[in-house]
């Protein structure tokens, strides 16, 4: 095996001798990715890679995926199954082959079907979930990593502009989300992050909107966006929110405490803050604000090969967040019937601060359109 | 309630009854988008729809997912969790508030975090894979399913062509990729099924390659499209296979027996036919070929609002189909290091026989180009 694959599942090994397990599965998704570096498709058919503390490891995985498999240069054993005759017998010759009595998984990531083939194939060996532990592995970006955001990040800030530059009043949601789509492809997106949200007036306040067909944006409303481009495996997670035409006082009042939030946030963040630490200061703004009731969300999330990852930015995580840390800085406000407001960047923690690697400005925006 | 809602809980309570479970769980994904009426995002905070055999469903979800589920019109109970303070609480609450010992879940769909969160607060609750039930009721698609899995197959159609009529020899296979997404989102795609598979050469060989920026397409090249839009929530899925300027005789010879496969499958297709039937029926025309040992996968799978879903057309699998069932014919042949072969329709099964709702041409296509 190459000397950088065989160092990455090394790194799963000592996760594994960590957490006095016998051995980490991981199954396609981000972790997966990371560790073989390449990127396999999770569907019906179980893959596994088995990583014990102290043995090589071992790979169960569809027959059909051997000529990709190859690519990845693994010289552990291999145990392929077919559609045909079905995945019991691999997991049963898997099993009695590594001879472990514990294992960690991935629990946001593996599926119970997953779970019970393991548990059918060795009813006595000990699943847990160490999700947390694993996926720790990714939370300092390598410079690659970050390229590889900045990347991300550039396409869809560019979209970006592109769908305000174009938004007329009367156009629904769904046709603004269609020209953001397409802006995003143009510019060169591998994907999307995820759906996108596009969500105008009273779909604003709701935090996972749709897109509607049948909502015409009106002068006034309030123009949510939140989505994000996806290159080289890394996504982007950007939201901007914007007025039409005009704002109300209100408006400009809760657009400025969500602000005010996003900042805080960023002010007390550097190598060693902790994630409770950015939350406090974000919520504590909010939370100062006439506009208490409408807080519904934590401020953000870990973002790298996954649009949602560790770490959690919350109240009651005092997880210290090291240099190379990306987060989601998003607090917002939403009111039900109303309307929403959020402001999200992606934050690149340094030994000193922070860089945001989201630039598109912040100010209240209002279009004239 | 609504009718209609209450109509689809009371399926999946039906099925609950039928398995002799005590309640159905579903969470966001297909089955749960058929059952509410409504999609909601998958992520690391559980969102769980429980369906007792014979007590009215409750729901556990985020807090900040409340604006949307208002949508949803359910008038059971609600047990609503914060990032700050975590989700055990609400599980206690709700295992309490239902009363069951038994629960049947989708194996394929809920991650390991979930069926652990169940058994933290119930540790003698008694949790089964029951995907294959579960989702059995996506399987006969109702003619509103038809017409969405229609308008995201012309879109693909569409763009295929676009794709094809702008390919030229000397492109990386991502670039053709990017052509074929962008044409996508121009046809009108929602999103894509899909990561597309663009693959030349000996890329073709692998079922699942990622297109590739450093290998440009030459002459004599096959190169396997396999793609598809999403609308309206369902999903097509498409493949073709062409060659670049010429074909040899070996190409030529494959693309028939593929193609000659594909159309035994066809030929006894009709309600009431199993999925053992199709793929013997297909499988038998490539053993019978000298390409016998470049078969890697089974005929096809399910096609709705997953990319994959029940039924799996393979031998040993003898469920009968009814009509109404849309399922993909996809044989192919792949020499690891020369090339594959793959040609794909969607079939829906009527009384009588088959529709295929893919019209794109089969016939070999030679592209000069």
């Amino acid at each position: 095996m190459s000397k950088n694959l065989s160092q990455r599942l090394a790194d799963y090994a000592a996760v594994a001798a960590d957490l006095g397990v016998d051995a980490v599965a991981l199954v396609p998704g981000p972790n997966f990715s990371r560790a073989v570096g390449h990127r396999f498709m999770s569907n019906e058919r179980p893959f596994v890679l088995v990583i014990p503390a102290d043995k090589p490891a071992a790979v169960l995985l569809p027959n059909l995926e051997l000529g990709s498999w190859d690519m990845v240069g693994f010289d552990g054993a291999v145990f392929d199954w077919r559609d045909q005759t079905g995945y019991a017998d691999a997991f049963a010759a898997l099993t009695q082959h590594l001879g472990i009595s514990s294992l960690a998984v991935e629990g946001q990531v593996m599926r119970v079907f997953v779970h019970h083939a393991f548990k059918d194939a060795q009813p006595d060996l000990t699943i847990t979930d160490a999700e947390r532990e694993i996926s720790a592995l990714r939370m300092i970006k390598t410079p690659e990593d970050i390229a590889a955001l900045r990347a991300a990040i550039g396409i869809s800030e560019r979209a970006l502009q592109r769908t305000l530059d174009s938004v007329k009043l009367g156009q629904s949601e769904k046709q603004i989300e269609q020209t953001l789509v397409q802006a995003l492809f143009a510019e060169g997106a591998d994907d999307l992050s995820f759906g996108p949200i596009v969500a105008a007036a009273d779909g604003s306040a709701r935090p996972h909107a749709h897109a509607r067909e049948d909502y015409a944006v009106k002068a006034g409303d309030a123009l949510l966006l939140d989505f994000g481009a996806r290159k080289n495996g890394f996504a982007a997670d950007i939201t901007r929110t914007v007025f039409l035409d005009h704002v109300t006082d209100e408006g400009r009042d809760v657009y400025d405490t969500v602000l005010r939030a996003n900042m805080a946030g960023l002010a007390v963040t550097r190598a060693g803050v902790t994630a409770h630490d950015i939350d406090d200061a974000v919520i504590s703004v909010l939370e100062a604000s006439p506009y208490g009731d409408r807080i519904r969300t934590k401020t953000g999330h870990g973002l790298g090969r996954e649009v949602h990852e560790a770490p959690y930015i919350m109240r009651g995580n005092h997880m210290t967040l090291p240099a190379g840390t990306v987060y989601t800085n998003e607090p917002g406000l939403y009111e039900i019937g109303n309307f929403g407001v959020r402001i999200e960047d992606d934050v690149l923690i340094t030994d000193d601060g922070y860089e945001t690697l989201t630039n598109f400005p912040k100010e209240l925006m209002v279009i004239k359109c």
